[in-house]
């Protein structure tokens, strides 16, 4: 059901069919991901279908090091489960449709596996897990184990999306790309009025991009996802369609602080979509505010009868972030009405 | 003051004025010291002296995770000088005398050293606090940052042996070695009686070099050190000679669990010397508790006054292990009295 703007429909019966059948149904075949940097696995289906699994590498609690860099931080598989959730709370539609798992380390991939190269990382632990590394660039060591309890590991699998044969997509560069070096500063970190450059660029001088770019440094923001560098479209709708928001295992890093330079877009061009920032102010309501409506729809993942997917201070984090949201538009506005 | 039986005299006046010089004099040079797999420095002192620094890279509470193996855990500076402590109130005095160390980042390291590859690898953290991370095998790398507070940085700082021209020493492979592997067992886990091959074996079959050995086991017991797979001794003075105890960082991992194995010499030889024998059962004493007797010892540190060396569950844990040694010495006795 992907259209030119979403990738799927709220209400299409078929969305809750697919995250069961993710959920509960048989695991044929696990093998690693390529690509990336961080261990990945891609999971079959009887019915020929595909899921990345990510799997869960640190506890719900622990906050990313504040000595690392946005680069260096792991991948969360419950990122992966709250950002779907989240992005579908914003009304987006954008990400692939992410579910929380148990899958059982040994007979889910260490038996099925047809991979020499994972199967071989495997060994059960001194506390008697059964546990694995792969073969990665980062964080793929017997330092950084993925473990099982002793054979039971909470994983996130997300929907793959149609074969590129079918469905060709094109990677964009985001002009907000962060540096991704430890002493270089990207251009839109020293030009204040590097906005005025992306708005004559094609393809943000004209349709929706730009407002659609802006739409993903919300999303970003709200959940601390500086890891945005690239991202996605479907080749065959050109440039008029949305932004697919893929790879979000870096979110959810940190509770008790916020990362302004996500909302560089929004504050640096003072554009926002109108439905963006009404769904915006709505959240922003006691009765509908985002916290509560994101607790709520994170009971509906599987994982959630484990443990909450997201903590409190995290669900808080949300509302704190989003009146910032609003508050960074509402200084756009007065520096407007002045212009008047 | 190095003798035949020790490294050191306990009531040697100046061995309070080397700790203290460690602890307070000016820091001429540090650059990175080669050899073994993690971080560590070398300091330079005005008087031609030099220490081995190694830096904090955990908190104090933080235990080694469950499914990491004893030759992926992390060094710890509070190990290196609880350690040496240790030694020193079981009567060995075969560990260099190590003080703790507040040092300053940025003016004891960074702006002195003349070490290129030290100096490449600072770095400011996200956090404002600046890091650095070496080269060397394992976790020296931007993921594994040591950082000060913004400069200030606990480290462990060891007396330096004599030279090797000076004074070679023979290194020597422990029999109860460890096999380093993930899956390979030593021999000595597989064979109850392999004291039997040992005693019959060369320097171990006479004087008292298995004893040396069965102390060093209780020591590592006690602090449940896993890594001890060499030791070294003097070469001028023969094969009839204390046991240095080297490199104790990875000691103190662990709280809340013992590791039988390490007291395999002793369990599967059941010999021990007498005079550590009485020692310990003096420590079990309510008057003379080990664990008492540590936290005591420890305040001497300077760094004592930032937070206590050894927190409470680590000094229990003394108590309780060495209660188990001494189980383990009755068994013996039990054993014995049967067979007369």
């Amino acid at each position: 059901g992907i259209s030119r703007w979403e990738l799927y429909n709220r209400k299409d019966p078929n969305l809750a069919q697919l995250t069961h059948y993710l959920a509960t149904q048989h695991i044929l075949g696990s093998v690693q991901k390529k690509g990336g940097t961080q261990l990945k696995l891609l999971i079959s289906f009887p019915n020929y279908g595909q899921a990345l699994l990510k799997p869960m590498k640190q506890t719900r609690h622990a906050e990313t090091d504040v000595n690392l860099f946005y680069f260096s931080d792991f991948e969360r598989h419950n990122a992966e489960i709250a950002a779907f959730h989240l992005d579908r709370l914003l009304g987006f539609n954008r990400i692939p449709p992410v579910v929380g798992r148990l899958i059982n380390v040994t007979t889910e991939i260490k038996e099925i596996t047809t991979d020499r190269r994972l199967s071989k990382t495997f060994f059960t632990s001194p506390a008697g897990n059964v546990c694995f590394y792969g073969q990665c660039e980062y964080y793929c060591s017997v330092e950084h184990p993925v473990c099982g309890q002793p054979h039971m590991l909470e994983v996130s699998l997300a929907t793959m999306l149609p074969d590129l044969t079918i469905a060709p997509r094109r990677s964009w560069r985001s002009p907000w790309r962060r540096s991704y070096s430890r002493t270089k500063l990207a251009q839109w970190e020293k030009d204040p009025a590097y906005c005025d450059t992306v708005k004559q660029t094609p393809p943000y001088n004209q349709g929706t991009r730009l407002v659609d770019l802006i739409d993903m440094a919300v999303l970003d923001f709200l959940m601390s996802n500086m890891d945005r560098h690239h991202y996605e479209t479907f080749e065959q709708f050109g440039n008029n369609t949305f932004l697919l928001h893929l790879d979000n295992g870096r979110a959810f890093g940190r509770h008790s602080q916020d990362e302004p330079s996500i909302l560089a877009p929004l504050q640096q061009c003072c554009r926002i979509r109108r439905s963006t920032f009404l769904r915006l102010r709505l959240l922003s309501l006691p009765d509908f505010r985002l916290s509560d409506i994101m607790r709520e729809s994170l009971t509906q993942d599987p994982l959630s009868r484990v443990a909450p997917l997201l903590s409190e201070p995290h669900l808080s984090a949300l509302d704190r972030r989003l009146a910032k949201v609003l508050q960074v538009v509402q200084t756009c506005q007065e520096k407007h009405d002045d212009l008047d």
